[in-house]
Formats: structure tokens, C-alpha cells, sequence
């Protein structure tokens, strides 16, 4: 292990750091091929043959079938996938011997998430009232469907408890599987409600905008379902149903979720719009950020009434004011603290558990540093 | 056993037939009292402190979990609670020595059913953009709350599991409840599917108001909540998990569940608005509705111009011209005549079964025939 002080940096990571080394260069040290996204998008069409072949869907009338399938394939594998290729790179970190047939269930996982994914983003879309989703119309702007995607979502969500019935059913880790799903269902669901309730669309009340709200905003809205389901996916396809090793996990997992969420906030005032392939627009949009959160724990009285007075408005001279007030109190330079000092729980957490190869966690980490959006 | 020639009357019923009586006096010939409203609240109020009371929950900001809980008490308990109250009347028919706690499970599950619905329910006011519902604005129509009502039903759904974990987990038969329930909801949510798809919003296309299609809406959009689901429900308390009377049951309410989605499509137009509480709206609103269906079948090149010409538009002289077509066709007298064979189709499929006490289905037939609206 070679031990290194710079921190990680996004888009430009191989820091080394607390005995944790992360591999930015995309193959494995030990020449074995990560899980491959052709063979993972061949398992969606097997996926989704099936759903179509299921006897209630291949029973109805041809336009009802088809809808489904039309939906399916728009919202389903359009994404990064990187949550659900996480499931087998973790697999294969996990148990260098891993059967062809545990990466196929460690892919049918996979995908088990994007459909979560898919199934919260169009609802997220609808509620946001949002334009366009991975560089097409948001799936409830298609002409055809408007509000019928709200009866998709759910059979969105419906599939997964398919897919799982179908290729896990006779598996002991099976009720786990079940519950874990259940769980982030749940999890997320909340940190959606709370994310809501904080900044409701159209009103702003920075009184609620406090550093216990966001970090349990982040935790339930994004860690569990990106970071602690695709671990514990990958964890019991390959056999861990060892409970210290998702304890484990499960703290790893929620720092590297917050860190992930907060990189995102950071990256919406201070990256590159070329390169993130948006113009940022949380200041405008009344975001409960990160960035938001921090400014208002350090304002001066003056600061807090240009804030205040700025904050959620959508135009060029309030954008400008609040971002002032940023520059003025060095924002940045508290998300490059943050940063550091998150990177190095991360290392500390992944060295000192004595559960699980610490691959398993490096694998994820990299896909987030590496990460230019 | 008394045999009477008479056919079952809505909401006058003391009919016998087949060997099957419908015992409409609201009390059991034992005398041991039905299940009762008023334990059945009391067990609203303990499921919604423990939902409160979870760790996700009970942790988030005031402004939050008092969402939550005012979106529960909006939702989930306003309905008629038949579909809820009947498990426990199911278990009741099924064992005459059932315990108080198999009751209170009994009504539990009851609960995760009016749930199930509520959730069904929220999401179906926001795709037919509905006024009101139960006598008080849609959920989504409540100002505070909006869109945001589709996370909301996210929420509904997810507390079912949340609290099937927390009260039947340790069963044996909660394998098979978590698949119950799963297998509803991709029912459900498939029949709505086929029924929107069938009639768009906005759209009329008659050629696809098919006997079969219609049927496959009624049967997977209502009859397996409504009636399948809560006798499961009820066997499983009961201790039966004997496949062969799942099966019966099944069948059963298949029938039952069609025959009460007619009778409502029935009342929509030949109801009296004083007694089912609204005036029918189903002509011009393009529903495909039974009337529909069946006038479609028998009707002559110009009354299906008649026909063609006049569904689905908002006005007294089209819905006027609609239902002169239905008089002359004597749709009436078609639903009539189902009624009878329907009613004769579910006295044999229950006298002729020997796995479940005739009560448990009669007891559900007694709540559909009473009913005004």
C-alpha cells in the first residue's frame, strides 16, 4: 500500500490515501474485467422479455402491452447505470471466483435498481414539473402519456417484486432481498417528502434550511437506494449475509452518499457547465444545498439579509448577490474542507472494518470520483 | 337451508338460491356479533402511532412527520372500510372460535388493504384530475399539497410493508402475504393500465370496448383487491394455506368482483342519483362501461351510428340520444338477465366447493347486494 497526501479530486483521481488506494485506470490490478455494460444491457432485454411474456401483460389487448414496453424501455436503461453495474464490479471485488451465473444475478440486481431509479424519477419529474430527463423529454411530457405516468410509476416499482419473485424466490437471502428493497423504498420516499417539505415549490423559509435537515434529506433521499442497495446486492449474491458486514457497509455507504449529494451541490455553482453538461440553477430553484446550508451557518447579519433578500429569485442580479455572498465567505474552500475531511472517514472506515476486501468500497469511491457530472 | 326462486335485489336482499342464503340482517344466526367499526378504528389509531413512532419518522422535522401524519388521516381511513372491515368478517365466518388476537390481526391486515386502496386512490384522482372524493377535495386539490400527493401515494404504499414487517413477520404464512400483496398491486395497477389505454382522456375509440377487454379491466382493476385480497387475507389468519381453497376462492371473487363493477356501471345510469349519492357521468365521460359494451354488441348499423355519433360528449342532447339507444336496446333488461346468471354462476362455484365455510363467501355476497351505492 503506498500512502499519499493529496486528497482525491473529482474527474482526476488516483490519490492514495490512509492505506485506501483508489484504481482510477478502469481495469482490476488483478487483469480481471470489471462488469461489462454490453452483457449488463443484454440482461435488460432478458429482463424485460420476460416481464413482457408474464401471462397478465402477454394477455392484454396489443396497445396495453405495448405501452408497457414502449414505457419500460424509455425510462428504464437510459440512465449512467453506474448503481446498478455497481452490483456485480462489487461482486467481483467481493469474491474473485464469482460463477457466471452470480454475475447474472448480481446483474438482474443491477437492474432491479435502475427500475427504483426509474420508478422515483418520473414521479420526481411530475412533482418538479421538470422539461427534459438524461436528454429527452421527461416521460410525462410525451404527448401520449401526461398523467398516465403516474399509474407507470408504480408499475415501474411493480417489476422489481417481479423480477426478484422470478430469479430469486428459491434463494435463503431471498426475504432479506425483499426487505432491503422495501426499506430503501421507504427511506427514499422520506427524504423525498423532507426535501419537499423543506423548500416547497413557489414559498421560501431558510429558517428550515439547517445542516441536520440536509444531511438527513441526502442520507434518505440518495445514499441508501445509490451506495447501501447496490453493496447489498453484490454483498449477498456473494454470499455475506453476515449482519457486522452490513453494519459496516451501511456507515460507508451514507458518507459516501453525502459526499456524492454534496459534490453535486458544489459542482451546480462551481463546475463547468461544458463539462457537466448543465447551466447549475439551485440558487434560482430554492435549493436546500449544501452550499445554501453552509453560507447561512457563517453569515454576518448583512450577509443574511442579501441572502435573504436574494435567495430562490431567478434573476441574473439575485444569482449574481447571492453567488457575492459565497465568494465573500469562501464557500468553496468549505466544500474543499469537507471534502478532505470526508475523504478521510471514508479511508479510516474502509481500513479499519476487517469484514469485507476493501475493493468492495474502493470500486464505488472511484466511480464517484471519477465522475465529471 | 331454504330455496327461493327470487334473484338477489340491491339493496333489498333476503334471497336464496342454490342452496346459497344471504343472510342481510346485519347479525350472525349464532349471535356472535360481526366485526365491529368501532375496534376497527381503534386499530387505525394504533397502526398510525406506530408508523409515527418509527425511527425515520419520529426523527424527521415537525413540519415533516405532522405532513405525514395528516396525509394518513385524509387518506386512509374516510372510505366506506368494507374492503378493510371484510377480513375480519372472513376470519369470523372461517373460525367461530377465532381469537382476539387473530381479530386484531385479523383487522390489521384489514387496514393494509384500505391502504393499498388509498394509495390507488390518490393516484387515480391526479391521472382523472377528479374533483372530490369521499366529500372532500382530492388529496392533490388541497393546496399545501399538490403534486407533491405523488410521493405522497409512494409513501401510502410503502407503509403497507412497513407494517406487515412489524406485525406478521414472524408468521409463517408472511412469505405469502408479501406475495399477496405484491401480486395485487401488479394487478391493479395492469388493470389500470388497460382501462386508461382503453379510453385515453380526450380520445374515443369504440373499437376497443370489447366484451374481453372490459372484463379484463373489471377483473384485475377491481376483483382482486376488493374481494380476492381480503379473503386471502382472512384464510391466511384463519390458518388455511391449503392451495386448492385459494384457488376456489379465487374463482369465486373473480365472479363476485365482475358482477360488482356491472352493478356500479348499472347504477351510474339506471341508479337513482337521490340513493347512490351522485348523478352518472360515465356517458359522457367515455367510460367503458358494461352499458357500453353489451349496446355495442346488439346494436344495428344506425343505432351504432347513433352511438358513434353521441359517447363521450358533454352534452344533454348526446347523452339524452345515448340512452334512448340503451332503452331501445333494453340494456336493462341485459343487466337484469347478467344479474340472475351471475348470481346462479356464484351459488354453484359455492355450494359446490367443500374447503371453506359457505358464510365466508356469503358474508361478502350480503355486503355487494346490500349496498345503495
Amino acid at each position: 500500500m503506498v500512502v499519499a497526501e493529496a486528497p482525491p479530486m473529482p474527474g482526476n483521481v488516483s490519490a492514495v490515501h490512509s492505506g485506501v488506494r483508489i484504481d482510477t485506470n478502469g481495469s482490476h490490478a488483478d487483469g480481471k474485467s470489471p462488469n461489462n455494460k454490453q452483457e449488463f444491457m443484454r440482461v435488460y432485454e432478458v429482463l424485460r422479455e420476460e416481464l413482457m411474456a408474464d401471462d397478465l401483460i402477454a394477455g392484454q389487448p396489443s396497445f396495453s402491452a405495448e405501452y408497457m414496453k414502449k414505457m419500460l424501455d424509455y425510462n428504464v436503461p437510459g440512465g449512467k447505470l453506474n448503481r446498478g453495474m455497481a452490483v456485480g464490479d462489487i461482486l467481483l471485488h467481493l469474491t474473485k471466483d464469482a460463477s457466471k451465473q452470480q454475475l447474472f444475478e448480481a446483474n438482474i440486481l443491477g437492474w432491479c435498481i435502475e427500475w427504483l431509479q426509474a420508478f422515483f424519477l418520473v414521479a420526481d419529474d411530475i412533482m418538479d414539473n421538470s422539461i427534459t430527463r438524461r436528454g429527452q423529454p421527461c416521460w410525462y411530457r410525451v404527448p401520449e402519456v401526461g398523467l398516465v405516468a403516474c399509474n407507470d410509476y408504480i408499475i415501474l416499482e411493480s417489476c422489481i417484486y417481479r423480477i426478484l419473485k422470478k430469479h430469486f424466490a428459491g434463494k435463503s437471502y431471498y426475504p432479506l432481498l425483499l426487505d432491503f428493497f422495501h426499506e430503501t423504498t421507504h427511506q427514499t420516499a422520506h427524504g423525498q417528502l423532507l426535501d419537499i417539505t423543506t423548500a416547497p415549490i413557489g414559498t421560501v423559509d431558510l429558517s428550515k434550511y439547517t445542516e441536520d435537515t440536509y444531511m438527513r434529506i441526502v442520507t434518505y433521499k440518495t445514499a441508501f437506494y445509490s451506495f447501501y442497495l447496490p453493496v447489498v446486492c453484490g454483498l449477498l449474491v456473494g454470499g455475506t449475509t453476515f449482519q457486522d458486514a452490513f453494519a459496516v457497509a451501511k456507515d460507508i455507504c451514507i458518507e459516501m452518499g453525502r459526499y456524492f449529494q454534496i459534490q453535486d451541490d458544489y459542482l451546480d455553482c462551481y463546475g463547468d457547465p461544458a463539462v457537466i453538461g448543465k447551466v447549475g440553477t439551485d440558487i434560482q430553484d430554492n435549493k436546500c444545498s449544501w452550499l445554501i446550508v453552509q453560507a447561512l451557518q457563517k453569515a454576518s447579519p448583512s450577509q443574511l439579509a442579501v441572502i435573504k433578500e436574494h435567495y430562490g429569485k431567478d434573476d441574473e442580479s439575485s444569482i449574481a448577490a447571492v453567488k457575492q455572498t459565497y465568494r465573500e465567505l469562501d464557500v468553496e474552500a468549505m466544500f474543499k474542507q469537507y471534502e478532505q475531511e470526508s475523504y478521510e472517514r471514508l479511508s479510516k472506515l474502509i481500513s479499519q472494518q476487517k469484514f469485507l476486501p476493501e475493493e468492495v468500497f474502493t470500486a464505488l469511491l472511484k466511480k464517484i470520483y471519477k465522475r465529471q457530472k
